[in-house]
């Protein structure tokens, strides 16, 4: 999808990462095998995490910074809060804390025969515009695109993030062989505000792709005020 | 430090975990070893990352929902954009997400005789506050100490995330039996807004212990308008 618009170098992690978040590799080194180099495309494969993909890219392998990053495309849904559980958009907010442009793409199927020609029309679409118009710094595009074909996708809508949560997360089973117990991921998304306007959920099940413009703040303005009490208990205390 | 407050389930990582974000295992079961029972304390040992912890003692292992969920301490620095990459305030998160009030504690010492009385009498201090009024619903502390005896220490303040990045994040050394390239993680701190007024960097250097109520809304709610010229595009292309 990309090979149009210039030179690519690809970083990928050397296995599946799902779930990876921000992580980083720290108690042991992380190594980088070049897997092919040709028509203005090379390929690296990284033992690390998606995001340690972004920092030995940078400090280790490209000539410059890079005028775009595209992160994914996933294989499966990354909003509402999923975008703090991905990989995917952890290494797109990696790059956004470096200072490049970015973009993570996820489509809403994890079949195995999903088809990503819908998300292939509209990536061009939008990775084309930010090329040309630029993005605010220190941002990032969180894109989920809707399990539908091309034709029935309604449009691009920017959204924020949906208030929700993933619910009971681990089933026990115990091993085959030795009876260990043993907790396997799983669960349900609860939507916490189900239909409402501005999300990238209501966005999604509307038919359209959502766009949530992301960033690394992950203050919460809104409880400074009440949370000064703590400032005022201390002089007390003293 | 928190004995005195009611009882406790420690549920933690069975090996150093530093830099997991909020990241989970999907891919793999996990196991948790119940370590100990006694005196109100119930300690479990977890394969999995500290998000995994929080999960699945709400799910498998706490009788119900705990009045206030603690993280840490920390043995180094959670501040700023750390806060990101932070598995303690990973696992602070998810609690809040699951509508738990919830604390991360950071000492910023990484040294192995690092001095950790001041941490635990502001600790019980700040717990104290927390468990009598109570918290926004959806937001956790990141709660850093600096690095001085208690009587140094000047006080509390409730911050904001300072802006800044880590550059430079690896190094190549030559694996010293195969030679192979291998990348270790390092790196600085680049300070953007040095002395800024209001910043969790700024209060830690200046002597006081850094509270940033942090959330799990990545919005970037700044951009969203002019991000809306993507709707726009997408209208032409049809």
């Amino acid at each position: 999808m990309l090979s149009p618009f210039g030179d690519l170098f690809v970083v990928a992690p050397d296995l599946p990462r799902s779930g990876a978040s921000h992580a980083l590799t720290v108690t042991t080194p992380i190594t980088v095998d070049k897997v092919r180099e040709s028509e203005g495309v090379a390929v690296y494969a990284c033992s690390g995490t998606p995001t340690d993909c972004v920092k030995v890219a940078m400090s280790c392998l490209l000539p410059r910074q890079p005028d775009l990053m595209v992160s994914g495309i996933n294989h499966g849904s990354n909003s509402s809060v999923s975008v703090i559980y991905s990989g995917t958009m952890g290494a797109a907010l990696e790059a956004a804390m470096l200072g490049m442009p970015s973009i993570g793409f996820s489509l809403c199927d994890h079949s195995l025969d999903a088809d990503f020609s819908a998300s292939i029309r509209y990536g061009k679409i939008i990775v084309q515009e930010v090329l040309t118009n630029g993005m605010p710094k220190g941002i990032t595009l969180n894109v989920n695109i809707p399990a539908l074909p091309f034709d029935k996708i309604k449009g691009i809508r920017i959204c924020r993030q949906n208030k929700g949560m993933w619910n009971e997360d681990f089933i026990m089973k115990p091993d085959p062989v030795t009876g260990e117990k043993q907790y396997w991921l799983t669960g349900f998304y609860h939507n916490e505000e189900a239909g409402a306007e501005g999300t990238d959920e209501t966005a999604l099940s509307n038919g359209y792709i959502s766009v949530v413009p992301t960033h690394f703040d992950m203050t919460a303005y809104d409880a400074i005020d009440e949370m000064k009490r703590l400032e005022k208990l201390y002089k007390d205390e003293k």
